[in-house]
């Protein structure tokens, strides 16, 4: 492997030659350089992670990676790792299928992310399964709302305390008396048949109607809706993320007073077909400076949603 | 003003009547809605910040308000208010005028941003003075680079020592033996005829051709380009911010054992004509959480570079 050749050529513990001609690390690396795509973010994260005391091979990524104090051949490789730069776009398609591979290897997964100055951030990829305990909707909730521009306001005093208390829908202004739905979460109701939305002339809008008027404000709409649905409809209490930069915090059960805070971020990746890294590398710094796990929602084609857990590592 | 009517409607205080008929809050907020753009979202506004108690008007930008005990007629504003919805993209040029606006009226600059559910947060804005201490490069440096893939690396041991002990070019590799540039640098070196770069046949790159070169890799490089050159024509340290998220992180001397951390994060708004919302609000979470300020830059088509900062705040 040129990046173990060019380690211990600058350590002085071998020497190089090309076609007779003994080079020096300066030619060494031009030439490896052109040869190899990447070469000089691979030599980086190679010659890192072997000054951290680990052994690492050629893989099915970039590299695998041995535990410490492991050599190869003497036991079973740790990690599998991609190298990035942080200025290359990825395919958002890419880390479920690096996930499917690390699980068939039963190895943990990494992405070394090297950024313009050269520094080298590391990040374990992980498929995250989302589950919560609040109880599906009930059947006997039927309410009306108005539309006005941005949100829905539901007035029925029973449900409106149903929704909110049960399953946090909504928000309550003027000392209850008036619950205000967002978007998703009337859509949501829509869909299950729990409200009745009604335009500025009384006319009630369909599930598809109102998803148009949403997706007119905001333009991302119906990719947000899918995830906020799929969140909900395994049980868990879905709120907005933007005071955290993110589409959704997210939790578990019914806030109390003993668990106040949510446990998750999730952030839908918003362009169609890639992601960019330094959107990632943000969203996981905020998370961990608030404690929540980052996680990143990827809709397919069939509206399946895949989440993805991001999060810094030491190595 | 109809905010106000709202107001005091809600909390009994008036009745209101239109054409002979008397209006509950339901249709007060329907007929409102419909008569003035953006009504919901002011009335939000409105309502939050006299509950807050604190006095407000209809002023030049959506409200201005008063301090604290303070009456209109009795004294003067203190802030002028724009309301925004998390969700509408806003012109980058716009942060720019009001900024004008509130230095001719002596008062402070709050953007009022309501997010989905109805929650609002308050920034303030305000022009920054971008300002280091470091004297200018040198006219004795001259150095050769090679450009290998992303980064440019200088062989020459005085000079690297130079660039990266008295102004932090660059980023020392193999025990100081060599000093990776990333491509800002390298080209505001370059700019400056303080190194000339080899491409791998030996070829002199021209400015222009670097910035080619680097921008092939880096989409936004040359915007990006013009705010580093400022910063450092302005004798400030710039470093990567990609570990928080930001283009750059400014320092405004050389760091020291005392003085280690950087003061600023400073952001390139991507978008050519808009920003969008929940990235300046991640943006100053992350800086907040850091203990940093936030500062967006907004690169104007004659290339000048206003600095733009912005904070949560309590009202």
């Amino acid at each position: 492997m040129l990046e173990e050749a060019g380690y211990l050529l600058e350590r002085g513990r071998i020497a190089l030659y090309d076609g007779g001609e003994e080079l020096n690390l300066r030619e060494f690396l031009k030439r490896a350089s052109s040869l190899i795509p990447n070469f000089e973010l691979r030599f980086l994260v190679y010659k890192n992670i072997r000054d951290r005391g680990y052994q690492l091979k050629a893989g099915i990524l970039d590299f695998r990676v041995y535990p410490r104090g492991i050599k190869p051949g003497e036991g079973e490789s740790k990690y599998i790792i991609r190298v990035l730069s942080e200025r290359e776009p990825i395919d958002i398609t890419i880390p479920g299928k690096d996930i499917l591979i690390a699980r068939n290897l039963k190895k943990r997964l990494l992405y070394a992310v090297v950024d313009e100055e050269g520094d080298i951030t590391y990040y374990e990829v992980k498929q995250k399964e989302m589950r919560g305990s609040l109880p599906p909707l009930g059947t006997d909730i039927s309410a009306k709302g108005d539309l006005l521009e941005e949100r829905v306001i539901i007035w029925d005093p029973f449900i409106l305390n149903k929704l909110n208390k049960s399953w946090w829908f909504g928000r309550l202004t003027d000392e209850g008396r008036r619950l205000q739905l967002s978007f998703v979460e009337s859509a949501y109701l829509i869909e299950h048949g729990s409200i009745e939305v009604l335009d500025g002339d009384g006319n009630v809008l369909s599930l598809e109607r109102f998803i148009e008027v949403a997706s007119a404000i905001e333009s991302n709409f119906y990719r947000k809706y899918i995830i906020y649905r799929d969140l909900r409809d395994k049980g868990m209490v879905v709120k907005t993320g933007f005071k955290f930069g993110s589409h959704f915090r997210v939790y578990e059960e019914m806030p109390s007073e003993s668990v106040f805070h949510s446990r998750y971020l999730v952030h839908l990746l918003t362009d169609d077909h890639t992601a960019r890294l330094p959107e990632i590398s943000r969203a996981v710094r905020l998370a961990h400076g608030v404690k929540k796990e980052m996680v990143f929602a990827v809709v397919d084609e069939s509206e399946a949603v895949q989440y993805v857990e991001i999060s810094w590592v030491r190595l």
